[in-house]
């Protein structure tokens, strides 16, 4: 009846997989960001490289990162000046009872409960600098008594049972890379807390390439589902920066953004049915439909629900075919404002490509900065720069130039006619095409550069992420005026060098942007650096809000952000929504605490 | 700084506007669908004709119609054979206090608060075939009390103080054009039922060309937001076959589906933000961004929420730049699995129109019905059909070809590109292009058609329509089994005539289709037509559902399908549902009762 694509149901496969963390090439840090086999270091020659062979940066040396640096943060970046980590530094026993043991050991086979200290510390944090500076330098508090790995939906039912009857807390885990305090345990908690890691409920359980559905269980790895649907010839297209490492729950729970939204949508896109076991029983459907109008629909409150109202088990998911042609590009433009007026030109005159990201033009250095030794020294690049620039383009100026990188993704002559589009809108606002090698490069190095924050950190600089959804006319202000308050407040306490803030617009809307602030300064000499970063970062949040941005765009609220909820929305919505979380949990079993959804 | 474009935001012009009612070509009927100065009747040959001139089809003898109804219904419809209405059949008297009228008129004028029974009546239902039948043959039952009109977001707040004080019951009530009998008095509510007619807070608040947003309060007319919105060089894009009487409002607590979603997306896709004033405050938010991650975000609960969880006062909307080229097309195909077969395709190669719908056959022979008298009468249109279709056409069956209607809307350029690609991918299922003059003609009907229902009524003939989504290879199966099905029923029960059902495709996503059915009977001798209807209305339902179908793609549940509920959504999913709005509404203020949340 249809064309010749395979009906593909599969039927799950319910003997687990090998825990990815037993295959080497799998193994993720438990102190730092990422995979085992990388990290940044120091070459022989004293220059900053990525070891190990798994990115195009790894194994090369980047002799113009540590100068740069040096001269943007004015201060005393070198290997003989380290901060050396003691992590781990303190991990509190687990408090557990012989009774919840047994009860847990009931369903759950040796090899699915954990207790190891560092394994149990892992799971108590994301990646927020507080976090990754306390599990280094002060102390995390308190962190998950036990972790457990369920391998079917049966085994997190008896699970929530279990928590109801012993009165234990249960924090769902994913690929524990938030950034907004998510998973982090209060100190307050006297029950047994849970880790509920979801990494063993992985299986792609159906795909129907007819319909371009696929169920999946909510604990497959964002680099899992790529490759596992690939071979069934499809894609999800969700890619968050973390794609290594998150999971299809996390996304969810945390209301994820892909890079490449523009062509497949964000994550509540995405998702047309989810399943997901509560502490009063299963929210489940009989199946999913293109699209309906049922009433008031439960399964919207999971997009955002981090932890709080359950565990999601499983999400039938859009998919897509994998795109004819996949093509990178990137346009240089005299100004951040330049290549912010292209952005908004493209989005009303055009099908915008899969991805369109704008740095600024320290973001920008930044990347030159990390170009590997072969294309020349610091010096060099400089004057070649320079030179180049000036003479070439006609005035673009090296301190104020910046550059947008593209993802093309579709048929040949979807690409086509975008980049057809693309380059003549640019050309109108100064643009020059930079190539595609160079577009290429700068989604690349997504990947790699998630891992200097903790080769940073050893060495006096803290740095982090954060970021905010805003319409167009109101983001060039905002950009500026966070900038602008982070300097002053800065170097009214005084504190040690220039701090380092730079923006980049990483996603468009009809209706505006995504920006994403980076945000480093040199912390030798405070006492507690990760405190100073924090106020800084509520001040940069407060200033956000002034400006007409939102709370969060894609990285979610967790504890990071919960004081500002009253900010944003109305007291009868705060306790609705504390009222709605009591009444599907009036335990408190989900305790994670995020949002202030903590049952009080 | 940007295009030249100017930012307009209007201040809110606080004098409430001429209620629409008193204008007499806004006037609409109480006792039938539609504006008061169009309607079905018999001219004086005998022929059916549409009264009035508003519509294209207007003042136009339809003589081909009756004697097709006669023909494919297998009964006797003539001008002397009727079941003359006796609306209004019964009114109850208003249930009022003194002190409650007492404590509206503190902050309601005279003006805004209407106990005239027929105003009442009307404000009591919507439009099921089992509402429209008793309001002229048998009784409706309670019906509000009282009808009352805010005009700004405090009267509506004082209202509910009010009706909390005094125990009453709201229930808004926008276009009244739901057929889920949402609208629908529950005989055994013993308090005084409030009508919150939102009729007249009616302003566009802004509009924001720059960031292509506007601000909308919640009873504007889908007619009235195109105009004026038009002034201001945008359109919202979301056009519902209702879109003449229903209002935004009304499209979010329905979770309403456009006909143009292709282009423009669903109301959910539409609404930024969304205020409403529940019993327990109002939920709002401090602004509207392009895409958020705030956490648990109780603004999506409002989709669907069908007036039982709070009144929607205003929202933010997308707008869209007017399309440069507005275009219509037809094509024939030689059956109904040929041009399902086309949508599929066009749906996986193309990006499809604004609108693609598809009529099985029944349903184009209805259209070929419907078709003024200018063009011939039936016998000259059956001989020449006939004619062309076998002689030119190579075989189409005139009682098995289907016809597909579209609307493109775009740019030119992207206009001509999907005109060129949909009509590859049509040849190549044997469709043949029908010309724009049947495409325009097709859409044109959904207005006028509106009216027939009403009008048969009064000839023993009853019939209404129902919609499911359903994934692309369930739906053929799906269309075939609810006829097959309903075709048994009725035969089995030794019901007059023939029943008449007929499907069509109207809308498409990657992942599915919505199909659209209309099914009627001739009722001569039966005591309870509506009950009868309301019987195989729920057995065409239970089909569905079996069939893999959806409860609802956009009609919303309200208290027609309410007993499905358990067979699509875990127990859980109920109870938390009821938890929910009675932890926001205990006193359940918002009594309509639907989809049983009635603070049980």
């Amino acid at each position: 009846m249809f064309a010749n694509v395979p009906f593909v149901i599969r039927t799950p496969d319910l003997t687990p997989k090998t825990p990815p963390s037993e295959r080497p090439d799998e193994a993720e840090s438990l102190d730092v960001w990422g995979f085992r086999d990388t990290r940044f270091d120091f070459s022989e020659n004293g220059h900053v490289m990525i070891r190990g062979s798994r990115y195009e940066l790894s194994g090369k040396e980047l002799p113009r990162f540590l100068p740069w640096v040096r001269e943007v943060l004015e201060c005393d970046v070198n290997p003989g000046n380290t901060n050396p980590p003691s992590y781990p530094t303190s991990i509190p026993e687990p408090c557990l009872k012989a009774e919840f043991v047994e009860a847990l050991q009931e369903f759950l086979r040796p090899n699915q409960i954990d207790m190891n200290g560092e394994v149990r510390l892992r799971h108590g944090h994301g990646h927020t600098q507080e976090e990754m500076y306390a599990i280094k330098y002060t102390r995390l508090g308190r962190v998950p008594d036990v972790v457990v790995y369920p391998e079917a939906e049966d085994q997190v039912t008896a699970l929530v049972e279990a928590a109801k009857t012993h009165n234990a807390a249960l924090i769902p885990y994913g690929g524990g890379t938030n950034v907004t305090d998510a998973l982090r345990c209060d100190d307050r908690e006297r029950r047994t807390i849970v880790s509920v890691d979801m990494q063993r409920m992985n299986r792609i359980l159906s795909v129907d390439r007819q319909n371009m559905m696929a169920r999946i269980e909510a604990g497959a790895v964002g680099r899992h589902i790529m490759s596992e649907l690939k071979n069934h010839g499809v894609t999800m297209g969700h890619e968050p920066d973390s794609v290594e490492f998150s999971t299809l729950g996390g996304w969810i729970a945390t209301n994820a953004s892909g890079m490449k939204k523009n062509r497949y949508g964000n994550i509540e896109d995405l998702v047309l049915d989810v399943s997901v076991v509560t502490a009063a029983g299963k929210l489940e459907r009989t199946g999913a439909s293109p699209r309906e109008s049922i009433g008031v629909d439960l399964r919207r409150l999971m997009f955002g629900s981090e932890g709080t109202l359950g565990i999601i088990t499983s999400a039938v998911v859009k998919v897509f075919p994998l795109p004819e042609v996949q093509e990178y590009g990137s346009v240089l433009f005299p100004t951040f404002e330049d290549g912010f007026h292209f952005m908004y030109d493209l989005s009303r005159e055009s099908t915008p490509p899969a991805s369109v990201r704008l740095m600024d033009n320290l973001q920008f250095q930044f990347g030159l900065a990390l170009k590997p030794k072969s294309t020349g020294g610091l010096a060099a690049l400089k004057s070649k720069v320079e030179k180049f620039f000036v003479t070439k383009i006609k005035g673009f100026d090296p301190y104020k130039m910046v550059a947008c990188t593209l993802v093309f993704e579709g048929t040949r002559g979807e690409v086509e006619r975008q980049q057809r589009e693309i380059y003549t809108i640019a050309a109108r606002h100064g643009g020059m095409k930079a190539g595609a090698e160079n577009g290429r490069r700068g989604y690349q190095l997504t990947y790699s550069i998630a891992y200097i924050r903790d080769f940073l950190m050893s060495y006096y600089i803290i740095a982090e992420s954060f970021e905010t959804s805003v319409s167009w006319t109101n983001a060039l202000a905002l950009c500026d005026g966070v900038k602008r308050r982070l300097v002053e407040e800065y170097t009214r306490r005084g504190l040690p060098g220039k701090p380092f803030v730079t923006a980049r617009v990483t996603q468009m809307y009809r209706t505006g942007v995504c920006i994403y602030f980076y945000f480093g300064f040199y912390y030798k000499g405070l006492p507690n650096p990760q405190e100073v970063y924090l106020e800084l970062e509520n001040i940069a949040r407060d200033e956000i809000l002034k400006s007409g941005g939102s709370l969060s765009h894609h990285h979610g609220v967790g504890k990071l952000r919960r004081a500002f909820l009253p900010r944003i929305m109305s007291e009868t919505a705060i306790r609705w929504k504390k009222d709605l979380k009591r009444s599907l949990d009036p335990l408190n079993v989900f305790g994670a605490g995020n949002q202030g959804l903590d049952g009080s």
